[in-house]
């Protein structure tokens, strides 16, 4: 149960749960409860809200219907005093610290982290939580990468900055990377940023490739790395080369050989980290380059016109 | 399960299914089965996949899986002969005739009838039947008001063809109609066409509005009606009027007060037409917009460039 980003972050837990515990997994609609006030039978079910303020109202009625009907709840949140945590049975607190912006970026992280320490306590040793042990460095590594990159006057901000349009793709783990990215470039840039997995990509979206609309591929080392070497060579069958975001470790695959090196950012990710830990360290980059497309074109990537911190809807 | 235009079908069944029957629904995400290769265990429910082709070989694959792990499995098909029928216990034929375009209008709305037969039969009798069976005749008279208005040489169609970048909005019931209304315009037109709910849009991508940026919103006369009409204010107070896809009852409440009369299209549907079944109906308003943009633009709606009729992913 969530939106905007933490829908993103939603999105991941959903894939987490569903790979590592074997458990069906799937997003809410709010509207099902506040809008048609359907009572659903989650009884017997586990419910989980994702929210970085805990103040949404429509989340909070379809917490307190959940936790109504019989449902385990939990609210991963930033602030455990907020309604959301009070509507649920359980809360986990992110301690992301205060989210200065708007736009909500460390405290995607931290959910994401959450989800990942919530899933190997009930999965037992994975390795996840070895990982997740590790990651504080490796974003520290990560985030010195990326802001040595992805900084004014970089050419892949003057490209995303200097189109309307643009695409973020990927699959699988880093899915929701990518529709956050996409996100955090609309929210900030103000530009037509939309995410898609590679495979839906390919049902249509493909079609809007052209030489003028930057794209960017995270490709995951993992599983899903040739479906999004398959989208990157449509796209660049299209006319658009992507900027690829990957890991050190990237070979040059189907996807890459052939691309140009300059648009290649390669992160430096442990060999042996988890596939369902790298999208903490994935969204870096495109957090920074939102935020540098947002300054490049005039905006305050803290503070975009017309958003609020919490959002009132029905 | 399902992709591109079906899934837009499976998420109008997910609400369907969880406001008429109570029971909680969600998308599949076939990664996790095809890149993945998570045993997922769906025994003890059920699984429905919807498919114009019935060919795409990563959604036989999630199907085949969820019949292994001893799910009920129902395939709504638009061929019975289909592999993706044959991975299923259940088929629900959809009859559409063949679809010669390669982008599916007609196997969508056959999709939502089937489904609404599907829940109406589940549900005993809550009037949707007798609303479906007077759908055909709703349906040619919509069909017959849309094409009189959204055409060749039309100021709506001026708009959405002229911008590369436009918005559609709904929320409910309605929702899978702007994101299909969305998906359409991509395909046959090649514009950044987006469709939100109108909840998901005041979190983020209302920032995108300006007067350049033609809005289509499908305002339900239902329950989610005012959010629609809070999402026109708020693309109008950001300098775009949005155009409107409403009922003939439609009231002119607060997202019309103040609009420009020839934006609203007043499609006949009648008082007592049960909401859920309106989707099959403001689809074709959406459908026609798409094609008359993309001949405009000077393609072929019917072939766009780069798809094909059944997508491999993997």
């Amino acid at each position: 149960v969530a939106r905007g980003t933490s829908d993103h972050a939603a999105i991941y837990l959903r894939y987490l749960i569903e790979i590592e515990l074997g458990i069906p997994a799937g997003l809410a609609a709010p509207s099902v409860t506040t809008i048609y006030g359907a009572e659903v039978r989650w009884g017997g079910g586990l419910v989980i809200a994702v929210s970085q303020s805990g103040r949404s109202p429509d989340l909070v009625a379809v917490m307190e219907a959940a936790t109504r009907s019989g449902a385990t709840t939990i609210t991963i949140a930033n602030d455990p005093a907020s309604p959301l945590a009070a509507a649920a049975r359980h809360v986990i607190d992110c301690r992301a610290g205060e989210e200065r912006a708007v736009a909500a970026t460390k405290s995607y992280v931290a959910q994401l982290a959450a989800g990942v320490a919530f899933v190997a306590a009930v999965a037992g040793d994975t390795g996840l939580s070895a990982g997740l042990d590790s990651m504080p460095d490796v974003l520290d590594r990560t985030l010195a990468t990326a802001a040595a990159t992805v900084t004014d006057g970089a050419p892949i901000v003057d490209a995303f900055a200097g189109s309307e349009r643009s695409i973020v793709l990927s699959r699988g783990f880093d899915f929701p990377t990518a529709l956050e990215t996409a996100l955090k470039l609309k929210e900030t840039g103000r530009l037509f940023a939309e995410g898609y997995s590679s495979a839906d990509f390919s049902h249509g979206p493909v079609v809007l490739t052209e030489p003028g609309v930057p794209i960017l591929a995270i490709r995951p080392d993992g599983r899903p790395g040739p479906a999004v070497d398959e989208a990157i060579e449509a796209a660049r069958r299209a006319g658009s080369e992507p900027w690829v975001v990957g890991s050190a470790n990237l070979a040059g695959g189907a996807g890459l050989a052939g691309g140009d090196p300059a648009k290649i950012l390669r992160l430096p990710l442990p060999d042996d980290l988890p596939e369902p830990l790298s999208p903490m360290a994935t969204i870096l980059p495109g957090q920074l380059l939102a935020e540098a497309v947002s300054r490049r074109r005039g905006y305050d990537p803290d503070a975009p016109p017309g958003l609020r911190k919490v959002t009132l809807t029905r």
